[in-house]
């Protein structure tokens, strides 16, 4: 096993990193739960007035497009700049990138800010890749499902990120090295805010101080454990929602080492 | 039995529709996920920069007034223009209207984009009558509950909407028809957000092509059906909130036979 | 038992108090839960144009800084105002203050609308003191958590308020009367909101017209008493966040004489 994904679990638990989350209405209560279930400290500040500041303390920075108004997208900018020319780390999830113009432009001008890692399901990625090459080289409409991991493997080469591809097989790759990750469970679907979770998970790793690529492979992990593990003792994605944050809470390294479907001897082309 | 209301789950469940929510802070969440469970997309988009977009993609709009500032009252209009100009259905849940001018004000302007149905309980319903009142007909503050059915009745009729009234019996009529149910359970009172989930179920009915007035009826029997089960399985409030999600993800053809209470020979005269 | 606990309780169920919330996105439906289980009837109300008017006619006010925002600041200000001219019992959550100035100058200035208790941990109760003192008296940096007691005991008395202080050990002071409590458990500072809840259930004996202390006092007994219940069935923060609702709605008298760890005879100083 090349990344230790418990041994990062056991830093970011005894390290327990304040975690600067600007993310959406639907998510928020679960977010903050998932966050200290794994051992991390979360913060849900928005407002122009203290997302700066707040930005500037905190250990890493989330930032969920999931419902935008204008003055939060004002402080997402001011929030991703600070962290950025702080060098602390953060993560992006471009929830419904593509859907509308106010998602896919927001996207674009927050990628300016140099995101540490983006985390999205594979046709948000896609719509990554394409809303950058809007400013500058010309959108590509020929994208599709298949190219994913080639040219999620090119955007980060070129954007110097990790990208975290979330579905039924996970894939994460820093434009070098590629992981893909098998766990997971398909009821997780039919609960909101999954991947929102996920992308907070990536958060925690990196406020732990984890090195980019390894914090996005130990956090798809462990969601991906947990998740499983929670579907099988739950009775419908009500009890999922549930279980998984007591699943997060105790997850031993037996867990992780007897479920964990990792696989970093893949490659995209 | 008239409405062949698991036959209409079937169709919501193969249809998946997209459900655009324009809905309150405190039961996002829930929405979100009772949405799934029962088998429908949910989308929560409330900025006046994207909603009218996401609104003319959508299988149906949800508009719910729990918690009101004015920049969401502003999409809310827009959202609801453009669906009523595509013929798009959708759902006007007017929580506490009555309590405020501002609800009163946002429930009476709102009435003008034609809602397919509005869903409240019996106090809501008899003031969006007295407030669409205000504006033409003058107040009647003789309403009162005994009268619901019967003024309903007729502001159904004279509207062309259909108005699903939530209690301890339900009652939907489209001013022609008339339906009553009686499931449920008093649990649900102590659960925050039972009405929005309800009506959220109404605009995934309605999202899937199911006709309005058997929409609502098969929305509110399923919803009941799933509440009783629930709640019976229940120890308290927070797990009816939990359970109710997965009893309506796993509702069977056997659930509603045998547990559905519907009555459709009444008649409010 | 000076403090009658269990009939404080009694007359909350029995009267049902309409509790006006303005509080953050985090906790709403957590929040509105819980004062459901304890049996008050909440509402979630923030707009400027019904603010005011909702708070008039509201048992008691709730007002939680968790989430500002500019427009949600002034709503403040005006419920708070029109309660304290009414004589309607509020209590105050500072939440995060001293993390940002916005949340410090927030607090100083709601503190002129003159709370009734104010609920926070020690490093919060410790820096609504402060920023009282910024304003008048100067800022005085050498407090430290040994002294919270004796400051806030003070505090209490100079301003005429209650502050409750919760952690490992509860403590309530009117600025005469003070009261210790010892219930609880360490997983509820691994569930988001719990704090929040508190406060509400604060505002909910307030608004079920018990006296301030002994309302503070009731409130933090059940609360800890319900979490201590919950988390000893709990797997994890999970399911300890769905069953304190549970537990809080079936919470009886013996559950509270056998569990509740009181001390009245305790003293600051």
């Amino acid at each position: 096993m090349t990344v230790p994904v418990f041994d990062h679990l056991s830093t970011l638990r005894e390290k327990n990193p304040l975690i600067h989350n600007i993310t959406n209405y639907v998510v928020m209560n679960n977010t903050a739960n998932a966050l200290l279930a794994v051992g991390a400290s979360p913060a849900m500040i928005h407002a122009v007035e203290e997302a700066t500041g707040f930005a500037a303390i905190s250990s890493a920075l989330v930032i969920n497009i999931g419902t935008l108004s204008s003055h939060w997208i004002e402080a997402m900018h001011n929030a991703a700049n600070i962290v950025n020319e702080n060098r602390t780390p953060w993560v992006l999830d471009p929830v419904g990138i593509g859907a509308t113009k106010l998602r896919t432009d927001t996207v674009r001008d927050l990628l300016k800010h140099c995101p540490t890692i983006i985390r999205g399901n594979a046709s948000e990625i896609l719509a990554v890749v394409s809303s950058n090459q809007v400013s500058g080289k010309g959108v590509d409409s020929t994208i599709d499902t298949n190219d994913v991991r080639a040219v999620a493997k090119e955007f980060a080469a070129e954007n110097n990120l990790v990208l975290a591809i979330t579905g039924a097989t996970d894939y994460i790759t820093d434009g070098i090295r590629e992981t893909s990750l098998q766990n997971g469970h398909p009821m997780m679907a039919k609960v909101t805010g999954m991947g929102c979770s996920s992308t907070a998970m990536v958060g925690a790793f990196l406020g732990a101080g984890i090195e980019p690529y390894e914090a996005a492979v130990a956090a798809l992990a462990i969601f991906g454990v947990a998740g499983e593990i929670a579907a099988e003792k739950a009775e419908g994605p009500g009890s999922l929602q549930m279980k998984i944050l007591d699943v997060l809470y105790n997850l031993s390294e037996n867990d992780i080492t007897t479920r964990m479907k990792i696989d970093d001897s893949i490659t995209a082309l």
